[in-house]
């Protein structure tokens, strides 16, 4: 705990790193890609899990539960988004173990119990949920379905870092049928809704949305929907995302309805889905060189209280003080701790929660039991300050919504800061190498000049956001008319 | 919904299955042995979770999340365990898939993919738990570690039945780690007892706990708690387990730690879980021939209210009468729902919500409006009555109190009358072959006995309860010294 992090300026990606480990959020596992999420990594998850589980609810889905491995047939039916995931599939092949005769003590893999045909590990479960919906829909009564899936996926990537790409993350997934496109658009746009209020009320992140280009598509999607954040680094990082499937899914898994009028069409679709990334973004986006700072809202621990004391009779009149403060602010649901180990010394403690993220500190000593004070520190601006015991109240309250606002306040005012405008391929350039951040450009709509420009500049449209619709112009680099400019950005 | 169940008398076996599908609870896959869990069932699972989870963080426990895989070379590290699960274990074997070239459309294993070690899903994660914590553990100061993880795992069961056995399942695992051998029995037998609170508390399912013997424990442990319940066609069902892994692990893993002398030694170690096979538990506990009782305290639904009219106007004033007490119940952290669908005829209703397990079955009709009545139906006993309609708060506070007492007594009623002594090896196979039900008898404490007696009657020993310690006797097979009557059953 003592040594400190490696400077933003100095190397971001390597602070980032450190910080992930030091403030004991996760680490990587013995297993290639996959890491091991620690309970206070995992504490901040549930928190998050919890708040959108409910917004989903609200919005009148249920929650339900597909198996982990997809047929290698169902698997392929769907053949973009089968061409999509192929490359990074983890491919179950046998069902035994046996001992191996040549080797006391170890197992190798036993040939007699092969697969007649391979599973793979879910990449996402469009397939696995489409040939079961084939027996749920019948007629239009039966739409529509709004199913969502808390679970675990694999997909084989070949350079990972925790939280923002790994083999193994979780996440949720929602699946959705409909009569109509439509009532399907508006789901995915619903969603993709629903992940942006997330993002900007929940985690303090302000997010840009609006639809990928065909390129960045998911696949198997006609129309992908987005938010994306911008990090401290001035990389985007895509938060969420919500896809209009069309009747791609229905057609490959045949799943028909009878409309009301007895004739029969394809199902139209969505799926939806946010991971344990959102834990990297919500890192970046937040923290600074001493570390973790977490939005009041899903900080596992909001407040901490510290003793300072020399003797066992000290410790029980800080203890006897603080004893009703911490009823009455579990009591107002504010999640408390008072951290009165003897196995470390206050400087340790102020580190350790510093590191971590804890938005409250407060310490009480004995001066302050005299003068009927305590010191209360806020761990977004790291400023202190010493108050009247009889404000603790009163201040938390005002601390808890006040660093909630700060943090996203400080951050919408970073990615305005870093969001700047192109008007020619040069100026753009420039500003990709120079500067990061967002850059808004006119755009052909070719995939092509995408293409091109990704080859030449590594950023690549992170959005075409719903705000610049009819801000009509010229392709930057082909001169072609351009119906909206688009944000371009390296990115996550 | 229209066609009957199967009664239990007829075939037990059908009805179960029956019931779990028209329940809408869950159904098999394309996916041999591996379940979708649909989402009223999962609606119960989630019920299930949210209460055992905070059970689990009253007593201190955090939860974690560890990978999916584990390396061929630390699933084989804890030789029992590795011997317990190897024959059913998932491999995972390549990590891409290509075209096919021969059949276009079609992937097939891209063998230049293999992966240099294979990687087991995990049927149990103490391999890859105990890897992990072997970098967290130095000095007696890490310890007690109290780790709880909500999970899938995987074992290749050749025959699977919805809920009960299938080759994929939801779990919570709970690992933690110890310093003295004392601390982590206490631990074992703690979380035993909290599985048996819950069973009875919430699932309303009466438990015998005690211990495994020696061949019916778990791979690497040294001593399993269990619960054991005794289903309707007088079978057992082992609800949960609690294993006291003695150093097993952390010498296999090599953890250890500096105790406050300085010396070091190999740390202590539980592991515990239930999982989604509780589903199965309280399905075959309580439900009857015309569908599925549910405790109230985990019914998704506690209360449906169906509306009995002819035109529009009906339904308002109903809706209209109604809608307060829709709100008051949601106050009252009641689910209530007001199927009002227009597209399915109240006797549809009453049977599908019959079927389904619906603790409270309001109707309101006309002639109710008029007389300022309600009809008011318990599932449990299948008894209706009309009330006054000012009646219905308090009725609905009685009715989900006494359901959930009346079915938890029904069940232990019959538990206590299908737990019968046997004084003889003849009496004790009579009573397996033509009653049932658990039969305690003495027994020898050895494993051939054991053997033996699963061998000739099919039977096991579910349990060494704690009440019958000291209750000495002489084997009813061998005559040999026996220290305590345990109890056998034909098990699930």
């Amino acid at each position: 705990m003592s040594k400190k992090l490696t400077k933003r300026e100095v190397d971001y990606s390597k602070w980032y790193n450190e910080l992930v480990v030091k403030a004991d959020l996760a680490e990587n596992s013995s297993v290639r890609g996959c890491m091991v999420i620690k309970p206070y990594g995992y504490a901040i998850w549930e928190k998050m899990q919890s708040q959108l589980d409910k917004m989903f609810k609200e919005t009148g889905h249920q929650n339900a539960y597909f198996p982990l491995f997809v047929p290698k047939s169902l698997f392929e039916a769907e053949e973009k988004n089968a061409e999509g995931f192929a490359k990074e599939c983890a491919v179950v092949t046998h069902y035994r173990l046996k001992n191996d005769e040549n080797n006391s003590g170890k197992l190798i893999v036993d040939e007699n119990a092969k697969l007649e045909e391979e599973l793979i590990v879910r990449p996402t479960s469009e397939a696995i949920i489409w040939n079961t919906y084939k027996n749920w829909i019948q007629s239009y009564r039966d739409l529509p379905i709004l199913i969502n899936q808390w679970a675990n996926v694999v997909r084989w990537e070949m350079r990972t870092r925790l939280f923002l790409r790994t083999a193994e993350f979780l996440w949720q997934e929602g699946h959705t049928a409909h009569s109509t496109k439509d009532e399907a658009l508006a789901e995915a746009e619903l969603m993709n809704n629903i992940y942006a209020d997330f993002a900007q009320d929940f985690m303090g992140i302000p997010v840009v949305k609006g639809l990928k280009s065909e390129s960045e598509r998911f696949a198997g999607a006609e129309e992908t929907y987005c938010i994306e954040a911008l990090m401290q680094d001035g990389k985007a990082l895509q938060a969420g995302t919500s896809h209009f499937l069309g009747q791609n899914f229905a057609k490959a898994f045949d799943v028909k309805f009878a409309n009301k009028e007895g004739k029969l069409d394809h199902v139209w679709a969505t799926s939806w889905g946010v991971s344990t990334r959102l834990m990297g973004a919500l890192i970046m986006t937040h923290s600074d060189d001493n570390g973790l700072i977490l939005p009041p809202k899903l900080a596992p621990i909001q407040v901490v209280i510290i003793p300072i004391y020399k003797s066992q009779e000290q410790l029980e009149k800080i203890s006897e003080k603080i004893k009703p403060v911490l009823s009455e602010l579990r009591n107002k649901n504010i999640s408390v701790l008072f951290d009165k180990r003897d196995t470390h010394k206050p400087g340790f403690k102020f580190n350790e929660h510093e590191i971590k993220g804890v938005p409250i500190r407060i310490a009480i000593g004995p001066k302050d039991l005299e003068n009927n004070t305590i010191e209360i520190f806020r761990r977004d601006k790291m400023l202190k300050e010493n108050i009247p015991f009889e404000k603790i109240y009163e201040k938390i309250d005002f601390l808890i919504s006040d660093i909630q606002e700060y943090i996203f306040n400080k951050a919408q005012k970073f990615t305005i800061e870093n969001t700047r405008v192109a008007n020619s391929y040069d100026e753009f350039k420039s500003l990709i190498k120079n500067e990061g951040g967002f850059v808004s450009a006119h755009w052909d709509g070719s995939s092509e000049t995408e293409e091109k420009i990704k080859k030449e500049t590594k950023a690549t449209i992170r959005c075409i956001p719903a705000e610049t619709v009819g801000d009509k112009g010229f392709c930057m680099v082909t001169n072609k008319p351009s119906s909206q400019r688009v944000l371009f950005a390296k990115a996550y």
